[in-house]
């Protein structure tokens, strides 16, 4: 079966400059998939003089005459900018064209439009964002990471189910293990959101192994770890600072005179295959979860070799139906007794 | 002035055996010191005996015959063990014989005690613990993280003033930046607590700089950062996660194989040049704030040179009597009408 992808052509800080190469790399090693480009036509023209006319025939342009701009308020994306290469891909997935879609265009308004477009899942009330983190066992999916900053308990359950359906989908294992994130592994510990939530997931029938702490989601103790939107922001961010950080503190220590750059030198294997196991690269992807459709967020500096790592993700969370696992992982949770207090 | 602090020998991993060396060495050093040295005076012993006949005088043992267990629930810390160290060590700085105090033991059970024990300060409705980070230019206080995990916004503001107080004490600035813990730099951005704190922050008369996200944490935009226990937990467990995975990567490649370890050797000055940057141990001493008294909890883990910091923490903080300038500062901000409605 082929897997057609709706690619937001002009998301993202490069624009086509990298999603077009990166699509067509793509293309080029999945040869089961093809894709929609979306975008300014003119814009596009350029990158695609140079394809590798083995991939004709598998990819196409779907013209959109206006792009969602990072600092665009969600009302522009949503209401003014009808046209827009983000709101065409979204189409595109709607009227079942393409199979998904991928955008490193701005994330709220790309979270917006999709559920404006592609409506959610029967049974999800929000909508949630996840991403992969490396770890010491392999990668952990955490979500949300900021689409929902105040969460009921019903939501962290939606999201563990969610979170367990992307994950048994993408690494085909069909018993994730689901932790909660919490500040201590007992279950009295925690805020009142988070202990009624614990109590929801364990009687979702998932496999749920009770609170996570911070430090547990690099030690890879559970495959999907489930916490509100504002805590999984931060602990991203939090990652995020702290890994520059130390990135800096390295070179500048490798930097300080001639002797500690020869030993820079001698080190420089060793450093690259370290820089390679945490390559963000990578992780880049980051899944919408809950709408009636796939769509897949790129990170907006994302290179060529990032973006086709979102599209690889993409298309297999198409290839496995993912929204059609959610919704029916729902549909089975639903009538429990947990869901209807 | 001297400066006397009671210290809790039984708290921590290691007991008598790290905190009776760790607090000579502090007297060695500091000259305008002393410490009550609190725990069964026979365990204390075998440590002391060794001590140097130049600091007699300075130190003495004051015998406690219970210990506070890691495991034991908080009743029995405040009702049953009313002669433990702990609670010892926090009824000097109660009757004044002892200017601070520090312990390694469970942080729960330490909070509870000495908040039984010297009471909240005027104004104050919970105490908070707050920690340094070091950051790309220097270091960054945080707080609370993990006393209080259902915070409404006044409480934020309260830990805002705790932690600009406590980051002007120790490090001798008169106006610490303060930003809000949030996930955008918008205002609208956040949960409706956090909105509502970043308004009451903004009218506190402190150098509030709005709202900071997770990476500028290690990035020190602010002097002192603000966030509930939950979020604040969270953020910094699951830095030490991260930390604690990088570093177990690089030893990993560096031990591959031969040439690995050839460039390993090459690099060891680099990287333990590196490692001193961000070594835990120099951030030692977490302040307990809000309390009639000072209080820094060590980490339980802590050796010789990181429990000597917390030590020399806990002295700082009672010279810069940080307890009156806390209750200074939130007697001027209480009147104010933000904190009225």
């Amino acid at each position: 079966m082929t897997i057609t992808l709706a690619v937001d052509c002009m998301g993202g800080d490069h624009g086509p400059a990298v999603v077009v190469p990166a699509a067509l790399e793509f293309l080029d090693r999945d040869r089961d998939c093809a894709v929609i480009l979306v975008g300014r036509a003119a814009d596009l023209q350029p990158y695609l003089a140079k394809a590798d006319p083995a991939l004709a025939g598998r990819w196409s342009v779907q013209h959109a005459s206006e792009v969602v701009d990072m600092h665009d308020p969600l009302a522009t994306a949503l209401r003014i900018k009808k046209d827009s290469s983000m709101r065409v891909m979204a189409n595109l997935v709607k009227e079942g064209r393409a199979d998904g879609a991928v955008s490193a265009g701005n994330t709220g308004a790309l979270m917006a439009v999709s559920r404006f477009v592609l409506k959610t899942l029967p049974g999800i009330d929000r909508p949630a964002i996840a991403t992969t983190l490396p770890t010491l066992r392999g990668h952990t999916y955490v979500l949300d990471l900021g689409a929902n900053v105040d969460c009921a308990p019903e939501h962290l359950l939606q999201f563990g189910i969610m979170g367990a359906m992307l994950a048994a989908a993408l690494e085909h294992d069909e018993r994730p293990s689901v932790g909660l994130l919490n500040i201590g592994a007992e279950e009295i510990k925690g805020n009142e959101v988070v202990k009624r939530a614990g109590e929801l997931l364990k009687d979702s029938g998932l496999n749920f192994i009770g609170n996570v702490e911070g430090d547990d989601i690099y030690q890879g103790t559970a495959d999907v770890v489930v916490c509100d939107g504002f805590v999984g922001n931060v602990a991203l961010k939090t990652s995020e600072g702290l890994a520059r950080m130390i990135g800096t503190f390295l070179r500048e220590e490798f930097s300080r005179n001639l002797l500690t750059r020869i030993a820079g030198l001698a080190a420089l294997p060793v450093l690259k295959a370290f820089k390679a196991r945490v390559d963000p690269r990578r992780y880049n992807g980051a899944s919408l979860l809950g709408l009636k459709g796939v769509v897949v967020k790129s990170h907006g500096s994302a290179d060529v070799f990032a973006y086709r790592h979102a599209l690889e993700q993409a298309a297999e969370a198409a290839r496995q139906k993912l929204p059609e696992k959610i919704a029916a992982r729902m549909a089975a949770v639903r009538p429990a007794p947990t869901l209807c207090d």
